[in-house]
């Protein structure tokens, strides 16, 4: 599995896949960002006359319910139904679901309207999708992401896609396979976008390969990986506005090897 | 008053507020990583549908009219209504008004329909709010602060709150107390959204204290001082680029140590 | 001509001019940043009730299409109206023109309804406005810039404006006139908004001399060479982050002497 992902990098570089993000206003010029930076093409479009076009030409479909309004969902809907017909694959990143209230009906109606193939979030907005399992919210459960766990298994298995859930470890589930991931940096939760973002580079990688397990890792991983190291050389002088700049420059230069190099993973049985 | 002042700087990154910002789509980005930056939890939620129920979770609400429309006032309204009744700060940030004639009706109107606890904003839009009393535009005004002075105070008494004009120096008054704080740099003006991060700033203060004189202080003079360490350590070659990572460099290291060591502050009486 | 447009950079700082922007959401900070770093003034309103105002007291108007809507383009009819009348110069960047086929109607309905200055885009969004006249799209044509010369004279002739078609050589042309520069780097395809900014710094010197193509070119070569300036520096652990960063640190610093040092430029006759 480690080589077949490690090659996804320079697969990504050499197709250039158009990646169509229907986003938010937050972190959309970091999502386009990234999106070049691991070597993929970036459209932002969200109007709803737009989508359908747009989509059509597409190698992937991000749904990112950062900042939400009917107008962005009627677009994600046409988009989703379009991407599903085609074949797209589709990654869903249901912002603030569990924290905002009305935005769980609007979530929960795309996931019934279209096929979301891999969804990722934090453990509150996975857990709301979930029906809310999550129990232990002590620091233990954090260090040890078995509710994590937990809370990937029912939503994969909930909406035959693969879930993501983010946190200190990050936890990939297609349902029955379940790994684990331990990369990361404290400072990524304290710029905004990095969950937008991580969104975006396993769009990126969803969009060359079938095996959307590995593209949810190869994207999940390459931001706790970049985190690190974007940590690893700031100085004592240096903070949050250098670490952002190390991040994109890490991901420009990650490739297969630095992948291998970095990457902590390891799988449930 | 120094003392308690530098006291927030830890208090923000112990409680971790929740900081509401309906804003601006220009420096939205920016205005969560700063609120990041000094230790509070942004949250970027402008939908009228989404408003109410995320400012009740909120611990201080901010409303920046940098890009304005009518469905953004409609949502100023709600959130702003509840702030009120649940006795949440607001800080207002009046962006443009002064310069663009159909933003005053708006802002007069918030101004009239919700209590404001704290407003920011430049000298032509504190003026505009005061009815025009800035009659000596000419150096010396700016240098001393003499007619920024005479608008806070009278913002501060028309709509009983802190009026903070900033410029070359920055005049924070409650209608009784004037303080001066002479930190900046003319970098400041030369990237966009340094007025709205000062008040995302001033807004994660004013959400950990009831003494809202200090969290202005607080929040205005940390951008001067950053502003000022930031330009400091620029080379020859480094510009804007430089200057705007450094900034959010500085602000996540700045303490109540820091802040003390750089705080450059006069009242008036 | 060099002479004439290296005295524009000081003319830009000195008079400080304000550039009206109705442009997308994903580049708008960068392009206010590029506005400030070259000494310009940006405002980037775009509600419908504002423009009429807004642009009345601008010096230049640039409509970029990055992300479009049915209300963006009512706010742009409205400025447009209002900048031919009092003879201000308008830039429009027809931005995904040809790539996404419900955005041609809008623009050529900007085209029909308003005197339009300067189009700066790509190759494939200027060939759709030219009705599709690039036939050549192999290494050939791109490196030599031929195909984009004739697409950016039939533009200018068939709209009566400055063209230019953005790529790994940048053509302007008057319809009579066509210089090319050949400034540039590769790594301005990979962040997003180098076009978007190109377009600002465009209008930025437009609003300062009469001789638009002597506009349009410092613009397009100030984005050209920074970008070469940007890259040259790079450590080879620095990638799109850093990248970035240098470019607005160029961009503030450039000057006439800087741009004519720089600048990679020849007429064809």
């Amino acid at each position: 599995m480690l080589q077949t992902i490690s090659e996804l990098f320079e697969l990504v570089k050499v197709k250039n896949p158009l990646i169509h993000q229907i986003t938010n206003m937050v972190t959309i010029n970091d999502c386009a960002n990234v999106t070049l930076a691991i070597g993929a093409s970036p459209v932002m479009a969200h109007s709803p006359e737009e989508v359908e076009d747009v989509v059509s030409h597409a190698h992937a479909l991000v749904l990112n319910c950062g900042t939400f309004s009917e107008v962005t969902f009627q677009s994600m809907l046409k988009a989703g139904k379009i991407a599903n017909e085609l074949g797209i694959p589709i990654i869903l990143d249901p912002v603030g679901v569990g924290a905002i209230t009305s935005r769980e009906k609007y979530v929960k109606s795309i996931l019934e309207s279209i096929r979301i193939d891999i969804i990722r979030g934090n453990e509150s907005e996975l857990d709301c999708l979930a029906g809310g399992i999550g129990t232990s919210k002590g620091v233990d459960a954090i260090h040890t992401g078995r509710d994590h766990e937990a809370i990937a298994n029912k939503v994969a298995n909930m909406f035959g896609c693969i879930a993501i859930v983010s946190g200190e470890v990050d936890v990939v589930s297609n349902g029955e396979r379940t790994v684990i991931i331990k990369n990361g940096h404290p400072y990524l939760t304290k710029i905004t976008g990095t969950g937008c973002m991580s969104t975006a580079l396993i769009a990126s990688f969803a969009s060359v390969t079938k095996n959307l397990m590995e593209a949810s890792i190869a994207g999940i991983s390459t931001m706790g990986i970049a985190g690190e190291l974007a940590a690893k050389c700031l100085s004592d002088k240096e903070g949050l506005g250098t670490f952002k700049v190390n991040l994109f420059d890490v991901i420009t230069l990650m490739d297969g090897n630095m992948w291998r190099r970095g990457v902590d993973i390891f799988e449930e049985y």
